[in-house]
């Protein structure tokens, strides 16, 4: 991660094109931000005060059950955005918790500071509407593969989806993302 | 249904407000559309032109398997925006069916002036990011159902967030949308 700056304005450029002026302005909004392996980014419970856009390392997002069994939610690495959602919009308290797997740099943008971006850089809300749309689209596709297919197929997507996710996070979690045991999932594989 | 521009302007003005022009300009983007009870909106294998605006009645959005078993993705009625997301958005076939389980009257939106309305009125870009951030919320709620719930704890969520809904929905499609056998369901309640 030698340039965050240069990686974000990257980014943003597959949807919308940036001057060098509006980049500026649009990255000094965002903070920079290093966590380590383990470290909670939110924890259950409390304000979500920021969306995080992670430049290196892996994260999952997880809720915990009244028995306290941990359900990943989804995961996010390297030029994905990731948060509470319900809880960043709305003001509301977290009922999730986003962790570290890996060592993780993620550039943070405040709500109020996203609000800001919308109003002021027209592009950035189009930026954004594309982002959310694709999260959308995502979380429909997770749905869909909850009502149609078993574990092993769900395992077999997510292998095709995105191989280098699954080198990289553990069997534990996997289990948890998957919605099975980790027993089930060392019989399945 | 005595006036639908009235309504998309009241339903539009919950995120934006608009002056009398813009309401014009925007619902003359719009098709007004009415379905039979049975019929398709959208079928599976065809191109997803539209997305849609429900102003009365109720639709289903529909995935059927290899074999040949019905799931559903999600429910909507009045106020409620739906489509084949991924193939409206991307341009591909549709994986998915709408059907109506009422007499259904929608205003049809156009890819082309989806994104006409977002270069040309910037508030309609707003709205349609407030949206999508709703859907994308609601999506990821349903996940943790799946990852959590079983499924009469997902029909009493379902019934906490939606009573209207579980009246008039047939006892088939909400087992399908619970992702129970007809036959589960009816040892469950």
């Amino acid at each position: 991660m030698n340039n965050p700056e240069q990686f974000l304005k990257t980014h943003i450029e597959k949807v919308v094109p940036l001057t060098d002026e509006e980049a500026i302005f649009i990255v000094s909004h965002f903070v920079l931000k290093t966590f380590q392996k383990g470290q909670f980014i939110i924890e259950e419970g409390n304000e979500v005060s920021d969306v995080y856009f992670v430049l290196s390392g892996l994260v999952k997002l997880v809720y915990e059950d009244k028995d306290a069994k941990k359900h990943i939610v989804s995961f996010a690495m390297e030029d994905w955005w990731e948060t509470d959602f319900q809880a960043f919009y709305t003001g509301g308290k977290a009922s999730l918790s986003l962790e570290c797997i890996e060592d993780t740099i993620a550039y943070s943008l405040s709500l109020e500071n996203f609000e800001k971006l919308c109003m002021e850089v027209h592009k950035m809300e189009r930026f954004f509407l594309r982002k959310s749309i694709a999260g959308h689209i995502g979380s429909q596709t997770r749905i869909l593969s909850f009502l149609t297919s078993n574990a092993r197929e769900r395992y077999e997507q997510l292998l095709l989806k995105n191989p280098a996710l699954l080198q990289r996070v553990p069997k534990s979690s996997l289990a948890s993302f998957l919605g099975v045991s980790r027993e089930t999932l060392s019989r399945l594989f």
